[in-house]
């Protein structure tokens, strides 16, 4: 049995990602982020920019997990509805936060501070601000969830502001070993060290590189005595079978 | 009002997914390829390799969709868990396929058609295969969850074995309209156009690219003409307001 572990989920919110248009990149980089502060990401969910979905998703998961991020739809235009929708799934007016405007009203110039930008300040009452380094718009957070903008290299900005408003667990660990060979030559001892060892999660991961087959075996577990332990198994059936082992 | 458009949900099987370590780029190739054949893109769920989630998951989005598709999780390791929990979440018997022993059979040269290769064989009872060029190990479907391996390059060369499976309606168009300014600027103007034009959708994307600022506008739906209506409508107001239209 695992312990209870520090949970989140992350909602990508976006039409362009569901278009197959825009390739999604926030949640490997919030997951690994994650990871390193000790919370696992027990699920992601892409949908739409459409009220009724972000609330209903945002409300179910949010009770599910110690924390949700939300991705997208926080900047000024029409399809930018992420902020009035959790106002509404909290049943919290939507509003101009104060210090969210001062802090634009000084990133801008003066007179650039338009109608359109004015929007970025709007959300729901008493949120608590995430501060952006980069492009001055702030996300927000409301209780436990974490409303971060779909542009990556603003969202990978904002990461360190976040880190002394989330607590987490021990850091997820991982050690990966690559091999040369095909999964069907290892699958059988793979299952009985996973069978030895089950409360660490070992996955299998075929990869294709400069025209070369191979295997990677990616051990996970808070504690590293246990991924120790692993890797020596695994490396006795490698050694047995004579697999190269690869370097990636 | 939408005309009711045929709908697909994709489920990511994987925990290299949630840890980050791997970037899923399935979504978008699946989601290109069913714009292109009239499939809309509802909902995407990244899940981790546990039978309940898998099962619960499927049986929730199969009956709210037209269709499923799911990656991952059919290899030959312990990990590989797609096809026996489908089997659980459709109540059928988990068995090996004749037709995809054959295959493999004669894929692979005499005596390399081991027991972990043999896994690959098991799936639901009378499940269709789905037939896989570059690997030998086919997918399968049963009613309309589609099964697809994990690995993008195996992936992308099945779905031209598709395409006879699946009935889409009209292809989903887009146009793209790439500009030299910011979201703040164009704010209004593109809310009015979405406002006389509530049957397209029309997405608003800022980019950084060589160090210039931009948003790139994107329309989309069945109708060309009503593209094109959108279109001219925002270049009205993009040369009143003599904004400079780039090429991405």
């Amino acid at each position: 049995m695992k312990n209870k572990s520090i949970q989140a989920s992350i909602i990508i919110i976006g039409n362009e990602i569901l278009s197959g248009r825009t390739q999604d990149t926030n949640t490997s980089t919030l997951a690994i982020w994650l990871n390193s502060i000790g919370v696992k990401v027990s699920e992601v969910r892409v949908i739409p920019n459409i009220e009724r979905i972000i609330i209903k998703t945002v409300n179910l998961l949010r009770k599910k997990n110690d924390y949700i991020f939300t991705t997208g739809g926080i900047g000024p235009t029409h399809d930018d509805i992420t902020a009035s929708s959790i106002s509404k799934a909290f049943g919290k007016k939507y509003q101009a936060h104060k210090e969210a405007f001062k802090i634009l009203e000084a990133y801008y110039k003066p007179g650039e501070f338009n109608e359109g930008r004015q929007k970025m300040v709007w959300m729901p009452k008493n949120a608590n601000l995430i501060l952006n380094p980069t492009s001055g718009a702030p996300g927000f957070c409301v209780e436990n969830v974490f409303c971060l903008p779909g542009v990556p290299s603003i969202l990978k900005s904002m990461l360190g502001g976040l880190k002394d408003k989330i607590v987490g667990g021990d850091p997820i660990l991982s050690h990966t070993i690559s091999l040369k060979t095909v999964e069907s030559e290892i699958a059988n001892s793979l299952t009985n060290v996973q069978d030895n060892n089950k409360d660490v999660e070992i996955g299998s991961y075929p990869f294709f590189q400069a025209g070369k087959l191979g295997v990677s075996i990616v051990i996970r577990s808070e504690d590293q005595k246990k991924i120790d332990k692993c890797s020596t198994e695994i490396l006795e059936f490698v050694n047995q079978k004579e697999i190269e082992v690869v370097i990636r």
